[in-house]
């Protein structure tokens, strides 16, 4: 007897039918002999519509009062899920993020999870109860209702998993696992049997929203295996797990991010201090700065260049202009028309060729590149954005197409 | 400076407009210089949608869910009255009915507030915010979420006036207050300035349903002075307190009930215990019982009627049939086509002129009367149901109609 942990996303009960579909997953693995605990995000547009109604009444509102708001979202999802199982004949029981234990920080509408106690679950389950709890949602130390934030249903997920040491904890999505490549722009796209948690991470970040990032952070921390797979179609996903438990793939995929902004500085007097300078006046503003490249001027002066998402360019702009010119550089110049392609594979390091295939690619489509950083396992170069699909595409077939 | 905890009924806030109407009422009287705490039901058909969800999924769900997903509702109006207030200017907070100390018994869809915990209350309090709660809710002794049954956002609102020692409670609705007769039907109908705790209990048993019975009984109990009134018009609505403390009115109003059935046993054999077991039987099946008259038969007979709410009819008339025939008594005989039509008034008792003035309009008017019932501040009479508007209007005019 196992204990699994399935999560499900607001389009997986989105209306009564996908509900049942929902109910129907969860009493199957019950019916198999394992203790089941659902985590469930709120149904499909209910969070739009309830910032909606915020807007309506105060768009500035606090966000104490949104969190409270929203967090009715999953409630709402988790009673009815229950009441769908209520009606296929199995013992289950709803419960809220702050039942099940979930303590949180104190961030409103991005709170992260402290600790989870399961003293409630461990006793509803030792009942033999499938136990649904809302994801997304706890409770601070002034016992208020906070959220995780968009997302935060997996990570909600991977935490229960963790504290109540599950053999398996299932991602249920609208796709039905990793790809090598995004399959609506790439045909040949496969599906991953299989993938580290240090791949996972790289291509969520590389804008393969497939998994929250934080809770594959927290898988790996807690060694949690986890699978991604859909609510829909009734096939095997893909298994996120440590390196160390599998064959080390040469290449795990191929992702793009094109909401990605370059900013360069050129001509910056080269004296020390003024990186550090520049990136801690971002930070501070919670701008998170991807690839760093430096190169050095012309007489005694370096350029900067590096790369932020498009969304945080103009706080940037504002923030860097009058600093840039307080020191001497010559001028700020940005590009928002660019994006992000990277391969990602844990077998990389022990392949030194991979960099140079990827550049082969590139070359024989004639896409040029801005820059290029590495990782250990993750090379990613900067093009322009209207290359990205056509650079996709061919770096994939140069690694994937082999027959 | 005074408490005020002002209660606001679903179409009070149905939607952006009336909530900020709710929310200017509520800051005003903030800004008059009281602490308020504002008792909050869940928008306009908010409940009534969520039961249709639930039915669309399982019509016989378990009241635990149940109650978990209504106690959604009053957390969405809660929180959008809190930003409505936050837009005006004010310091606020809105706390759900655990968050607020609403213990509950373990009843759900009916259950009974056992006690209020008002730390949090407090302690928002001394921040000098306004504090919005959720009404309806609670939490029972495992830490569930419970309902307290359709009205009992009246009854949350007495109990925290009477545990925070409020020096008001104001009940808005969608009436200006209380009336003598229902303004509806008899024209002349006038609001009542003042009115005692039994008179208002007995009116409320009549079907004026302005106040919930609970909550009036509870503000009897810890003496808390209620204040009925609109949230639309801004008019001075109906206090409800002490009998003391105010001149006894000789009469505060004329209802009816029309959802009423009798029901006659004739021909008993007059042996003890009869009426023990008929009722004990009724009530087994939480089935009240209203004007009970029993009246000596011929031959050592006797002839037993009661009156019944007419939802109980089927159910009550199921329970005696085989009863009934087991005891030798002659027939069962029922009449679901009559109302109640009553008058309530505290300084009845000491006024004996009261029932012949109210048996002379139903004569001067043509009404025959079935069954008559008089308790010290009410007389009530039972009449064909058709009769009811006419007989309201005619008992009305006799005691109101002085000029």
């Amino acid at each position: 007897m196992s204990l699994i942990v399935q999560k499900f996303g607001g389009s997986s009960v989105a209306n009564a039918e996908r509900v049942f579909n929902v109910a129907d997953i969860v009493t199957k693995t019950y019916a198999k002999g394992n203790d089941v605990v659902v985590v469930v995000s709120a149904q499909g547009d209910t969070t739009d519509d309830l910032i909606e109604k915020a807007k309506e009444i105060n768009p500035d509102a606090s966000k104490r009062e949104m969190d409270m708001l929203l967090s009715s979202g999953e409630q709402i999802s988790a009673s009815l899920l229950a009441m769908a199982i209520e009606k296929l004949g199995y013992p289950v029981i709803s419960l809220l993020g702050w039942q099940a234990g979930f303590q949180t920080t104190s961030a409103y509408g991005s709170a992260r999870i402290k600790r989870v106690l399961p003293e409630r679950i461990k006793k509803e389950i030792d009942k033999h109860r499938i136990v649904v709890v809302t994801g997304f949602q706890g409770v601070n130390r002034y016992d208020d209702m906070t959220t995780l934030g968009r997302g935060g249903s997996d990570t909600s997920a991977v935490a229960i998993a963790a504290v109540m040491h599950a053999d398996l904890c299932q991602i249920y999505t609208d796709v039905e696992g990793v790809y090598t490549a995004d399959p609506r722009k790439v045909p040949n796209a496969k599906k991953l049997s299989v993938i580290s948690y240090d791949e996972m991470l790289e291509l969520a970040t590389l804008g393969a929203q497939v998994l929250n990032n934080r809770s594959v952070e927290m898988a790996k921390k807690y060694n949690i295996e986890l699978e991604v797979l859909s609510s829909l179609t009734r096939v095997p996903g893909t298994i996120v797990k440590e390196a160390t438990k599998m064959e080390k793939m040469l290449i795990s995929g191929v992702a793009k991010d094109e909401n990605v902004s370059r900013i360069s500085i050129i001509g910056v007097p080269d004296r020390p201090g003024f990186a550090f300078r520049l990136f801690s006046k971002l930070a501070a503003k919670n701008i998170n700065v991807d690839i760093i490249l430096q190169s050095v001027g012309r007489n005694g002066t370096k350029d900067i260049s590096f790369t932020i998402s498009s969304d945080n360019l103009k706080e940037a702009m504002e923030i860097l202009q009058s600093y840039v010119e307080s020191t001497g550089a010559n001028y700020l110049d940005y590009n928002d028309n660019i994006a992000k392609v990277s391969v990602v594979g844990a077998g990389m390091e022990s392949h030194p060729g991979i960099a140079s295939d990827m550049f082969e690619a590139l070359f024989e489509a004639n896409i040029n590149i801005h820059m290029i950083s590495t990782s250990e396992i993750k090379i990613s170069v900067l093009i322009d954005r209207e290359d990205a699909d056509k650079a996709v595409s061919a770096i994939h077939n140069k690694f994937f197409d082999v027959e």
